[in-house]
């Protein structure tokens, strides 16, 4: 009998972690649990899909059911894991249609459970018509009550990038759409100053945005279903639907009952090659922590992108290949509307956390020549360390083919460049692509200017 | 007196190093010669002029004389330095339109001449109706003769960038283009896999592609106008006009007889601070050779982007400052109609010449998410060293968004990156922005397949 391979949890992380494996050691078993109605599916396609931008569900999934099985896979759907068994090598299961129980031996386990939604414990919470949007089936049952017709005020909980995304979903329509966030500006990863700049955009699209304020509660009608936010200032924002985008945290119920170690971020601890610190245990995905490259921190990033790598590396290296994942550097894109936004490595506040100092440069340009039809405004802001001139962060908001550019800064991070050799880098010119000095170069450039006038001043 | 800086050119190096030379020693006395009648102004900006979609000549001069002037800078425009006297330090100048000469001293020198278009030595290559590209006046001279609609086939004589920009911008016009180049592909310094993918586009425009064949003589009506292109292979292509956009090489003419010396590929050479071989001489722009970070050696490559870091850092340096240009990577970029494509570091025939071993890989993908709506196509190119898995080129061709993207790579390679770490790279993921496994990192994972298939071999 081969050796046996056990995958909790069948999105990305988990998708990815089975087809590697199976991919180089054929003789492997490979069970795939997955509680869900869908595998390997764009959770981040779910807004878009919402919108009505993509047609169809079926888009939005990479990888079915039986396409997993024809690569060799035992894909069980509908079957929640309930328990691990780390001394007896095996899982607990249940089928969450038939309700029949089981358990299945493992040689190997990959524990990729991805994460759950942030529920603010405040009354009515749980009441009809407050929606999560986490995994499909919640994207469904969401966009299913839209098409209903009934719905026409819309308020999001949590103005991050998921909230904005389902914001301007509902917005695109037809909606009344409010989003409420504690923060002073939305998406509160970016600086104040980049974050108003999305601010004033996203209003300018019809969005409310009710800012630096919290939720105390949801009133709820005589059927129990949800019909306002009353926020901690008191205000109340009539509803006929609550959408919760308050982000995640990992999935980890299961492996703590286990006893699989977690990090100190509440993440699964993970090496540099998704081994948890449980024997023959491995993990990926939105459950993991990873390391920060800036920082030297441990986090937990819930990203398909990671997820994808992550369990592409546990899956290599069950397959008896060698992978590692290097770690991240807080690289995140969005687009509202029109207007788009991206970040890399560490903001203000994180820098500042992370221990460093620093000096910042904004500077505002466009997309291509200034004098070429459809240039559009792109500002960018760069951190650089004191002293080294080393980028530390840097984010971009803009208009259309601003925020991709992101990953230029992102690899200059990743290269620990500093801001002196950035502003000489040789990007690609021509007049429909950028101005003769790219923005990112003026940035560059600009933050240079400010590392050489702080350190005259040390 | 102040010491006295004579500058010889005022477009983007000459313009540049006036300015930074000038800003950060205010008593220094700048003199700018120009022969033409604009200074600082975006060559690569003509084509867009031409067709149209810019509109005013204006919209490409990004300073002008009085604006220089009013920084400080003595400018002398419509005048033409005819001889540099080294050992007496002075420079002697002529003015085209009034026919005076004279002298003018110096202690610090700029060569700034930029290029001159190269023009095969045939019969009819003279005559009327033939026009370069080169300067702004010969794009005023073109958009005249165009606007006076007499012209209604157009043939192009190279089918490099400018050829194909300036090919788009006259059937933008609605006229018959035809384009000779001598490769057999168009824009030779593209990979022939990637040249087809550009020759095709380029057809579907309704641009007709001559390739392989060369430019045999120019017939000439008994106007002495041109009427025909003659190509090496006996074509004979009708033409109401002719345009020449073969490229350029660096105008060294001055400084041979001066006794500046040149470098071995025919470039002044200069160190990284931009000083020539000859005491108290800098130079900058498309005259000048730069170190390719790849290949080692010197090279010339006629850009704005360089022009304008190069005169900035000569006038730098020239200013009492610090500042280096570390050489070029090959980075270029090019839009023809809605098509876009871009490269980076080495070709193939280039990776050769230069003695690297190597191997490819070519993915086909998508600028969004593949279910995303205006998902485009994207075919990305990574040349990797044997056994180092080294990126030692990168070449791009789609549609919208997809060429900037070369900025990334053009990134990793100036960092020396393998493909094994670019495919673990932290870049942007979300579903209007790319796939969730980006183009860049599919390319890298399968180059990284083939570095490690050949390294089995070996």
């Amino acid at each position: 009998m081969g050796k046996r391979l056990v995958v909790i949890g069948g999105d990305a992380a988990g998708g990815s972690a089975a087809s590697q494996a199976k991919k180089r050691q054929e003789d492997l078993d490979v069970v795939l649990f997955e509680r869900g109605r869908a595998t390997s599916y764009s959770a981040c396609g779910i807004p878009y899909w919402i919108s009505g931008a993509v047609e169809d569900e079926s888009a939005l999934i990479a990888r079915t059911p039986d396409e997993h099985r024809k690569a060799g896979i035992d894909v069980r759907m509908r079957t929640e894991v309930t328990g691990i068994d780390l001394d007896g090598r095996r899982v607990h299961w249940r089928d969450l249609d038939g309700g029949t129980e089981g358990t299945e031996p493992f040689d190997e386990l990959v524990y990729a459970t991805g994460s759950v939604p942030m529920r603010p414990p405040v009354p009515g919470i749980d009441a009809t018509g407050v929606y999560g949007v986490q995994v499909l089936d919640d994207g469904r049952a969401l966009r299913a009550e839209l098409d209903r017709g009934d719905v026409r005020r819309v308020v999001v909980v949590g103005g991050g990038y998921i909230g904005l995304e389902i914001a301007e979903a509902c917005r695109v329509r037809g909606l009344d759409v409010t989003v409420v966030d504690l923060a002073a500006t939305p998406v509160g990863t970016f600086d104040p100053d980049v974050g108003q700049f999305l601010a004033d955009a996203v209003r300018r699209e019809g969005i409310q945005l009710v800012l630096a304020d919290g939720v105390a509660a949801i009133d709820v009608d005589a059927d129990g279903r949800a019909r306002a936010v009353v926020t901690a200032s008191g205000r109340e924002l009539p509803a006929d639907l609550v959408v919760l985008g308050l982000g995640v945290r990992p999935n980890v119920g299961l492996a703590k009952e286990a006893g699989i170690p977690l990090g100190t971020s509440g993440g699964i601890a993970v090496d540099a090659r998704m081994r948890t610190q449980a024997d023959g245990v491995w993990a990926a995905g939105d459950c993991v922590e990873s390391l920060h490259r800036l920082s030297g921190q441990r986090v937990v990033v819930a990203l398909g992108t990671h997820a994808n790598k992550q369990g592409r590396v546990a899956g290599i290296n069950i397959g008896g290949g060698y992978a590692t994942f290097p770690g991240v550097i807080g690289t995140a894109i969005t687009k509202v509307c029109d207007l788009e936004a991206a970040r890399t490595g560490l903001s203000t506040a994180e820098a500042e956390l992370a221990g460093y100092s620093f000096v910042t440069a904004v500077v505002d340009s466009s997309t291509k020549a200034g004098y070429f039809p459809g240039a559009q405004p792109i500002r960018l802001k760069m951190i650089a360390e004191r002293r080294s001139g080393r980028l530390l962060g840097a984010q971009i908001v803009g208009k259309e083919d601003a925020a991709k550019r992101i990953d230029a800064l992102a690899i200059c991070i990743w290269n620990e460049m500093g801001v002196d050799e950035i502003l000489s880098l040789d990007l690609s010119y021509a007049p429909p692509f950028s101005p003769v000095w790219d923005p990112v170069l003026i940035a560059a450039r600009k933050a240079f200017e400010a590392v050489e006038d702080d350190v005259r001043q040390l």
